[in-house]
């Protein structure tokens, strides 16, 4: 797959020589953006390496985090002088491997800092996470962090930012159908005909109610409500992501945004960026997320729609 | 969908008031290029109206030819006084609604070509289709054909030009699973477990074998040599289309494009373009095609590369 890419965007990105990490071609003195984990959820992460966005991705196997020398390579090439942000999605197994390739490119003389997404307010402490796991919001940091890069924020500003825009994303997902690893061949988890589960993860983890498949529109409102609640303050202004988990027709996506912006409107929330199809996948995975980004008060809708260099935004 | 697709990119394309038309938001003196059909098959054929692509895209219910009256409102809002040319892929409906869309255009004065693409080589006269079938290959002839019309190319070279360019287009597919059509809520076909389906059609239709699903290379390496064949002449340099039907993960397209590029080194034959992704869907179905165009003596890479502000190219 890491062939395949490289080889269908030479233009954008290359491969650092027998590793699992993909790198874009230009390089500009700044600090370096690094993001990656398990395979199994493309276009994330290297469909987001580019100029204006990640410096780096690195790949695990389908759904394992990559291993800390991996990461470092990544670290290493992605680094100018200017330091290095890793950007990772909260599962243990990732902030493990993360933290450990810090500290051996620490070791030789990198700066590095790490923000850690945690946007899916689904459950709290699932499989494979304490805490709040990181699913398809963490596109919308790459985008602004990777935009402020470019401007040439400094590490330590751009560790502070990454860490607000964190704090102001909120993600919730349902599935129809749960993704099959290749290796297990069979999909992680059954539904019945008919059934969906909300509050599912980007690897098939346990959401929070199953219950017979619904409209369009009424899955809508449970979504956008649950968001919106999730917020200490009601957000005036907001960025909207609609993410198909990988199965889902983009069809049923345009659908279902649709019916998103229009209770938005009844709400009186100003959408000031939006965002559908397949971003942040669970292989196979028939389903779909929406994150929602305050916007209120802040500067980083400019960030979100500046022009971009990379395979997939 | 119409609605969903105009809120999510209202910088693009509006919608043509109480029709199922899409059109792009900048009206620039040319050709207008009207394409369409069947929903079911997004990001195609909404995803690429804008500049340097499609002037309008006409929708019918999925699956299902729009009418004649609704084919007739986008040749009327995409005709600038230099004429309209239509893209129809070649099934009966389709066909027939578009003639009579163009007869009643011309009874108000608009001059109306139209090219007919026939890129499936993998049957002859199908489901649906008197002779082979249009499918993912389309893409690249709006591409090609929205570059010379944007560049101020007359409607008789168009449809010259739109000629040569369906000529040189061939395409084949293969399904692991079946569509579902909402109204229907069954797959259109069964396969067994592990069992794949060589060229079928993007609306379910029969292809010509079916066995035990394969690994990539042996995949790719029957679907280059069909199309190698099908060309009179061996070409030397292509493009090179994998599309995904819509239930695809992007990882297998990524594994299954970097084969074919592989094998067509193995070939000696130059590949100057190549995309990969989601663009001629079939609601849910699992597979893939793979297109090739012949670009020996043609300067039309430029064209296939040119910048556009479309929703999905």
């Amino acid at each position: 797959m890491l062939a395949g890419i490289v080889n269908s965007y030479p233009q954008l990105v290359h491969r650092v020589d027998d590793s699992r990490v993909i790198i874009k071609n230009v390089e500009k003195k700044q600090v370096g953006l690094v993001s990656g984990g398990g395979s199994g959820h493309e276009p994330a992460h290297a469909g987001f390496v580019g100029e204006g966005m990640l410096s780096a991705a690195v790949l695990g196997d389908v759904f394992t985090s990559p291993t800390p020398d991996q990461i470092e390579i990544a670290i290493e090439h992605a680094d100018q002088g200017a330091g290095v942000l890793l950007i990772v999605k909260n599962y243990t197994g990732d902030i493990l491997n993360f933290e450990m390739a810090k500290d051996l490119a620490e070791m030789n003389d990198i700066d590095v800092k790490m923000v850690v997404v945690d946007d899916d307010i689904a459950v709290e402490d699932s499989t494979y996470t304490a805490g709040k796991r990181g699913v398809a919001g963490t596109i919308l940091v790459h985008k602004i962090l990777g935009d402020a890069a470019k401007n040439g924020t400094n590490l330590a500003d751009l560790k502070t930012l990454g860490d607000q825009v964190v704090a102001a994303i909120k993600t919730i997902g349902v599935a129809l159908k749960a993704a099959t690893v290749p290796e297990v061949g069979k999909p992680g988890f059954l539904l019945a005909e008919n059934e969906i589960e909300f509050g599912v993860g980007i690897h098939g983890e346990p959401g929070y109610r199953r219950e017979k498949l619904q409209s369009s529109m009424t899955l809508a409102k449970e979504l956008v409500n649950k968001l919106l609640v999730s917020y200490k303050q009601k957000p005036q202004e907001i960025g909207v992501l609609v993410n198909g988990m990988g199965g889902t027709p983009l069809m049923e996506q345009f659908i279902f945004i649709n019916d998103v912006l229009n209770l938005l409107k009844q709400e009186n929330i100003q959408v000031a960026f939006h965002k559908v199809g397949n971003y942040m996948t669970s292989i196979d995975m028939q389903g779909l997320s929406l994150t929602f980004i305050d916007l209120t008060d802040t500067k980083w809708q400019a960030a979100l729609t500046s022009p971009v260099k990379t395979i997939s935004w």
